[in-house]
């Protein structure tokens, strides 16, 4: 029998992306969705091209019994109570948001806000699944990573784990999506079309957890991150630059190979890759390249940021968490 | 000595524009800029690509002396009273708003408002300057044209004229820019990139305009028009399918270059032009296709929406207004 | 046990798609793709995004053994021939290319080249499945629409049936990879980007196939048809403009509805759709307004030019001649 | 008296814009343009925005009497011989090819193609007006910079000048037209549109330029150099990530408001720059910020590629080579 799933926060974009992963699931049955800003519509209305006819209700767990899981697509702050209340009621959930990916509260409220549930941090597992796979098997409460920390973390780890990194620029680039449905300024046509931007230059949200994982990995560095927004909807892409110890860039390749080869969602590609390689899927498509001129290793990384940047990786931790196969309903 | 010109309603897209192009502009000279959601902001730092560096001020003509001219970028209904003001302190103004294009009150309030200044219409003329150029040279007050119906109006003046239009269908496409700039789900990139929507079906404001300049033009028809959201910045084209009198299709290239042979802002193309042909300019480009098929006329015109749909094209009324060359400052 | 398909052309951009869709289709095995130039390359490389990872061939019939069905993606005048053999040793044939389409073969070399195949023209069922379904379930060769009439058919099919249709003009606006993958000037980025160009005008060869399909439905007229090339990538609006007979707007609606009840493809939007609202699927989505200012009908509608416009429109006709379920592989 | 200018090579970007900037310019002629592929067209023809109406020409000295200056916009290696020609004559050239930038021809036969007038190279002066402004008023023949190297080189300068450069990353993004007029698979719309792609990783021609002039300036690096395709047409951003000696980073801002104070085309924003800040200008706007967490230095640069990067810095050279204001005619 399917598994019984609500997502919460279905009206913004990977909300509504989860809500309609989860409509589609062989294994999985859409509980319930629900909108803080829009109960009443439809997701159909508001999001045709997802065709899941289901209206917004408010979050009342009251509402829908019987829930196995849940996604929570909150923003941060606002999930984490959210979290709190499907937890105590024994429903597994996967947090879209940044509420349980740091593992120290206080750097969570140097770079967020006040945490409103710091006594679930500790039962919370990172879910990069390439990364954790047996942990999240295991979680009741899983944090799905930032879209950014997603890519960079994939493109890292092999170089982290030899040892190898002794400094790494991270240049980043997403399309408008990843700033989510608000309209501001910034995601105003006009503001974006035929223009790059960098922003949160020098302090960016995914700083602390992009250096968290690198040093559980065991590189403890100091990451130089800088996303630009760009000219298109759905993709993003980290070129990182490397500075390795000794002459590691010889066979950085060979490392990705072998720490790849099994992975379903994990592409190694002779030639860099493009952002629409990926479009609407949950892969991450990865080229390596030893720079023989600079000595430096140069590793290029593109993802969906709606899709395993938040929404499709949030339904393979749920998978994992399941017990069912992993790559069932997002290949 | 140059007039002395102000701006009012400079933070928005066709304000900002005007503001430019007035700063830059050989005989005039920007008195002040005013807003009424941004005052204290400078312009360069909210329009870096404008390079006017100019603080938006409060509307206040006590704070202004010797003003000679006004370009009013007010949003219809907020701009009457603004005109009005600065028309009794005999400031000559060209609005671009709605609020003095229509000729019959009763048609303004039932597609608009409740007129804030109805007096005032019969001293407005209507701003185009290749129908009405005396009449606007003379005036004290112009109605800038609405976009869709400065081109649309160009693309059809000289079928109209010889008395031709039986029956004509325009299909409108205009970026994101037409919007303007208030951030709202429409404008959101996400929405309208790799995005094309009709829009206004059956009721658009810019309908009894165009339907008024063509009766006065001798073609007393009414216009199907609708409008369509395209994924681009600045640019606007009209797609005129005429059913004509007779066989009025034959000779309908001739009527446009007899019509236009003297204008400086209109070109007539051998091929059917594209939006980027009159990007940042003040130039109309039509092709006519007399169509041996099907008897219809079609007329494309191409227009930079945010430039001869309102901002330039008020710096040529302007020009005309204040007895200085027609194209100065905006060829 | 699998249908064995081949498909021909796989190199372009309907080809391709069309490989990707037989590929993960559950009751069709992808035979072999073929190309004419790029045999030896692999579609994975030359399309990471379809992840087929499979070699193109020569197209030579030795080959590959015991074909049940084939889609053939070559250019008009080149597909004729090859559509020839494959019919010859009894393999079932969905064409992408015009060879087909035109009943009339004199009309067919007015508007394209000397026919290679004229024989087989009475053999063709013209493939689009919302009107011709029985015809395709019981055919050997189905000539798969243009783009431009899949769209213009569905969105006039039931004002013509019942009619009502006097005159129409269809405006379309199409997205780039409509013009195929060959790399010319017109579809040079810098030439399309912040663009919007009318082509073919009075005189585009889909023109004839529209015509052809509205009088066997019922409407003996001469459309009006002209298309523009739009700053995206896929998506095709028409934008049709339906004088009618007597008061036939009124009742628009209800016809469209009947019509389309049971359609698995078709959808009725009370909104007028965006391209957006169909990119990668295989809807047509509509939306019918019956115009009491005018009398005119118009009728909006959107489909994905590379799916329902070409490559899953295919693989529909296909489900339908092997008998299989219509939406298989596709929904 | 105005010089006459002759544009060679004026059917690509490059050199069409050069054409509109000479035909316009206050104290320039158009004496001629040339091409060697669209002999007999008009330029008005090609590029009806540039509104240049003059027809291309063969490349024949004998043909166009008395000319003081020329600008050439063949590509590298079959730029040399014209540059050669010209320069016997007594013409003033700038050359935008890559032919006469590297001052050792065993670098430039490296990286390009055997070099056609090597006896050239020592007095070619390298045409970064904001840092070689007096030897360029003094030459015959000013080797325009590649676009990369015109923005990188304005972004490290100062840091350069100042001996701070220990260890830098430039990760570039351009716009289409960088890749110039030719129709490929890289420039066509569908495989730009929606997407990001690195290119020349670990080998650009762009690189020896670059590492040449900031050994120059007293930074003798290897640079990381990447530059990314973007969706965009016009339009440049370098994203330099600098590892600086001691603690540079602290006073990076006050060298760059030091250096180019007096600049009139370089600007210092307080805010990340984008690219469309500068779009159809000679401008460089720069953001520079020290960073604390890391102890690096960033700097952005935008400019146009098309523009600074190319045909506006061609006649800021000519300006300074002729006498005239270095801001005539691009301000």
């Amino acid at each position: 029998m399917a598994s019984r799933v609500l997502v919460a926060g279905a009206s913004g974009y990977t909300g509504a992306l989860a809500a309609r992963l989860v409509d589609r699931h062989p294994e999985l049955e859409l509980a319930a969705v629900t909108s803080r800003s829009d109960v009443g519509r439809s997701l159909a209305e508001l999001y045709p091209r997802h065709r899941v006819d289901r209206v917004l209700e408010p979050f009342d767990l009251e509402l829908y019994e019987e829930l196995d899981a849940a996604i929570v697509a909150y923003p941060h702050g606002a999930a984490a109570e959210t979290v709190r209340e499907l937890h105590e009621r024994g429903v597994k959930v996967v947090d879209l948001s940044a509420d349980f990916r740091l593992r120290d509260v206080a750097v969570y409220e140097e770079w967020y806000v006040e945490h409103p549930a710091p006594e679930l941090v500790p039962e919370a597992v990172y879910g990069l699944p390439e990364l954790r796979r047996d942990e999240i098997a295991g979680a009741a409460l899983v944090a799905n990573p930032g879209c950014y920390p997603t890519a960079t973390l994939l493109a890292l780890a092999p170089l982290a784990r030899a040892g190898l990194i002794e400094d790494v620029v991270v240049d980043a680039k997403s399309g408008v999506s990843g700033a989510g449905r608000a309209a501001t300024q910034t995601t105003h046509f006009v503001e974006a079309d035929e223009n790059v931007t960098p922003y949160g230059v020098g302090r960016h949200r995914h700083m602390p957890e992009i250096d968290q994982e690198l040093a559980a990995l065991g590189a403890p560095v100091t990451t130089v991150f800088t996303p630009h927004l760009m000219p298109l909807d759905q993709g993003e892409m980290v070129s990182c630059y490397v500075t390795v110890e000794g002459d590691g860039a010889t066979d950085a390749r060979a490392l990705y190979e072998e720490a790849y080869a099994a992975e379903p969602f994990v592409e190694l590609a002779d030639r860099p890759p493009g952002v629409r390689d990926v479009r609407d899927t949950n892969v991450a498509r990865l080229h390596v390249h030893g720079d023989a001129r600079t000595g430096k290793v140069f590793v290029f990384c593109v993802i969906d940021n709606l899709w395993k940047g938040a929404s499709s990786q949030a339904v393979q931790n749920l998978n994992l968490m399941l017990g069912l196969p992993e790559t069932m309903g997002i290949d």
